[in-house]
């Protein structure tokens, strides 16, 4: 299965990424890797992106030292979501609040 | 924030949303939503999803029976993803594991 996943991101392909966190199982954080993000974050074993905004790599934390330690990486039966299970330094959103998820649906 | 979500999706974006189980916190899979999918989802309460590869609107479990209520949703803070919280009717994954997310890289 990681050949699989291995050969989307070898064709370019940008995946989402889940980070949820290991401790409070929290999902902090949707956002996107490529193959250099995906090589990168294994190596660093810091959760690490590619910013579609600002077409570059994006080590979470790097600017606010909030960065995120990789306990585990997971995928899913397509291989083509991921989810880095994290440690988490500092809050994941950039308003302050420890998860990006902190708007809720009334009425859901 | 709600505003930002809804403009996203009348415009016809597809977004991506993750489905976590509220009682044991896990990430259960990541599927797609469109404006249609998140309609049906608000008025049947069940996870409701665009299909990219059928390309029409697919109710989890319509035909597995493996249903998942929702119990929350909640968006991040660019507007530009979803989380579903839910309660899981039998596994999520058409394997039959309990997650789609049961495939692990190694020294991760």
């Amino acid at each position: 299965m990681l050949d699989e996943l291995n050969a989307r991101l070898l064709k370019g392909e940008l995946l989402p990424a889940v980070v949820q966190d290991i401790d409070t199982k929290d999902v902090l954080m949707l956002a996107w890797v490529n193959k250099e993000a995906f090589d990168a974050t294994l190596h660093s074993k810091r959760a690490t992106f590619w910013s579609r905004s600002r077409n570059e790599l994006w080590e979470k934390g790097a600017t606010s030292g909030n960065f995120q330690e990789i306990a585990e990486i997971k995928f899913d039966c397509d291989a083509d979501s991921i989810l880095y299970l994290v440690r988490s330094h500092g809050p994941a959103c950039h308003t302050g609040e420890q998860t990006c998820f902190h708007n809720q649906v009334e009425n859901s």
